[in-house]
């Protein structure tokens, strides 16, 4: 009998096939969460976890399990897997590269005639993106018990309709309940989508944790005027009062902290005319750390700033942190077990911090978890120019294929 | 035979009930040009016109005339009114209190039974704001020979329908030749659109001038990435550029000249995204004066702003200014006329530059122009709460009244 072996060429013909659902003219997808696409995305899902002899089970979240009989199956299993919903116009590797690596570690082990001891579970998560239903990371928050079932169904797109009706409506509604059970482990593989690996020339990283973030929402209103007879004095302009925010963010990241990010990545105008002195401008601010003092301290400095803005311009302000999520360190035997498994496999690897939240970030409150990282080129990740390396995707699914085996011995 | 006098009891029931026309909740109007709600308005002037004995003519692009006959027939009329399509949501005096107030001047001079030695024309012109169709003072740019007439019919609204698909549709245009013809003085009366007459205390301003302006087009395009795992060293944010060019208008307008203002009113973004780096940014710049060297050096400044924003941010950019218009003093002898007008009545006055461009502005390419202005309560004006006071818009029609007669006696 082999040893189980990651078989290149036939995980990457199902990942250029998986690639053409929802493809887009620039060599991305188009799938966010419970579209059409995404319900193409996850027909195949099933069909190729049947075709492995998983048995699938989805919950009540739209979440996608196939199982593995283990040699004691009343074991609590070693669950890995990712997502396949994606951005709009997103990129093909972001998600899914977790998912089907996961069905190639599936694959090998069912080719090798493997039996592990402990039962496999691989998943594909419903909304992960968050770009279609906020927040993000939707289904492994209510098995995890982050969100309740009833929050998440409620959620609306932009046209109104809820995540429950939509779920209904692509018939991903299961019937398993979706809540935390017992796992003995969890890993997820996934694109780096930052620069790091590519720039130390790296095929793989293991993941030891992920940085804390603040999500705000901010409004400042002023004054519509004529933007010929108002004279300067008498402007009240909710642009120029974000434009100070913008530069107080670049300030705030180059003095707080070490690896403190900060983004303003959505401003909404109005009247949004030519011609007329901005009214309202809504925005938003993102701060990611791994240091959680120094996003904490970000917020209040940012606040200060908000204030000192809106009263520069005499405008009203709001002022609303809508998330706040800690630093998330991931769990020590996970680890050094996919550190091992690089070692062991010879492979050339690192220890990274992620600055992107994941699914695994809500499965390592309810197990241990740990994540393997592959590079994205040039950092670029969440368009459709997003890319990895065929072979870098290959190191990180042997790397997973033996952290899981060494994992489910356990 | 009495003195022709302005019945305010008469002007206002017309005025309040014109105001009804495509009214919103918050008190202002919806007619932007060529809208049902637009339709309306002029088929109301139409009947009004009519009513007051006028003999109306519609243009090729949709302007309504009304003649009144004067002693010396063949004589070149004077010429006066303005516009009644609206901004979005926009105020229910701006252009209308000129068009009113031309039929309330007319009203006048019938119940005193007074021919004027001239004839009179009073004007509704198509256009003037260029929210739906730009330019602006589209109906009054192909009279004065600004524009062709097929460009004005080929301009678009954001749906892709042209002006003249719509001009058709609601019936508007019309036989009459727009084309220069031979005019003695065109008049305007408008709402100041500014803080200045209200600053002093003044029902009234002859108008001297009408401030030059620039419209600038700006594109920065960086590039999208994750707000989180990408390193502030390694980011091309086109949205941290824009604010950059924001904070420089503003010093801009501090340090060139002495009447210059500068905007940034519209600003789209994108992905727009919370977690996402901001790509692409489209924006305006509009600067203005009454000093064309100081346009020219902020335009100058603020296209090597771009240029430092974009090679620090580390973007393409790519800059077009896509209306220069020059400074526009109004005649001489029409200022005077207003002046004295304003004099003989006993009205408090003074004379004011404007800071937003009029159909006054064509017109006084092709004949002796000037405008009358009445306060803007707060300078509020392009929004639902623009207001004027009645007595004020009485004083202003008052004016006109004597100053129509005054250029129609000549």
């Amino acid at each position: 009998m082999a040893d189980p072996a990651v078989d290149s060429e036939r995980f990457r013909q199902k990942f250029d096939s998986f690639s053409e659902i929802g493809a887009t003219d620039a060599g991305g997808v188009n799938r966010p969460a419970l579209s059409d696409e995404n319900k193409q995305a996850r027909d195949r899902v099933v069909e190729w976890f049947e075709d492995a002899g998983l048995d699938v089970t989805i919950d009540e979240m739209g979440n996608i399990f196939g199982r593995r009989d283990g040699e004691e199956d009343d074991l609590a299993p070693v669950l890995f897997g990712s997502h396949v919903d994606s951005q709009y116009n997103g990129g093909r590797f972001d998600g899914v590269t977790g998912v089907l690596g996961a069905l190639e570690v599936v694959e090998a082990l069912n080719e090798a005639d493997v039996t592990t001891r402990r039962p496999l579970e691989i998943v594909c998560w419903s909304n992960e993106e968050g770009v279609r239903f906020q927040p993000d990371m939707l289904g492994s928050g209510v098995f995890c018990d982050v969100f309740d079932l009833d929050y998440a169904y409620a959620r609306e797109d932009k046209d109104g309709n809820t995540f429950g009706e939509e779920l209904e409506r692509i018939s991903y509604k299961g019937d398993a309940p979706c809540e935390p059970r017992d796992i003995h482990t969890y890993f997820e593989m996934h694109v780096e989508q930052g620069p790091f690996l590519e720039q130390e020339g790296l095929p793989v990283a293991a993941v030891e944790g992920v940085f804390g973030f603040s999500w705000m929402n901010v409004t400042f209103e002023g004054q519509a005027n004529h933007a010929g007879p108002t004279p300067m004095n008498m402007r009240h302009d909710a642009m120029v009062a974000t434009s100070d925010v913008i530069q107080a963010v670049r300030r705030i990241t180059a003095t707080e902290g070490t690896d403190l990010v900060g983004t303003v990545g959505s401003v909404d105008v109005w009247p949004n005319a030519i011609n007329v002195i901005p009214e309202t401008v809504e925005f938003t601010v993102d701060f990611r750390s791994y240091d959680d003092d120094a996003v904490d301290a970000a917020v209040g400095r940012i606040q200060q700033e908000i204030e000192w803005a809106a009263e520069r311009e005499g405008l009203d302000y709001e002022f609303e942190q809508i998330m706040r999520v800690d630093a998330d360190p991931f769990h020590e035997a996970c680890i050094d077990t996919v550190v091992a498994a690089a070692e062991e496999l010879d492979h050339n690897y690192t220890r990274l911090v992620s600055g992107a939240g994941h699914d695994a970030n809500y499965l390592n409150k309810i197990c241990p978890s740990s994540m393997i990282f592959v590079p994205s080129v040039d950092g670029i990740s969440h368009r459709e120019s997003e890319f990895t390396e065929w072979e870098d995707i290959v190191v990180g699914t042997e790397i997973l294929l033996e952290a899981v085996q060494k994992r489910a011995a356990e």
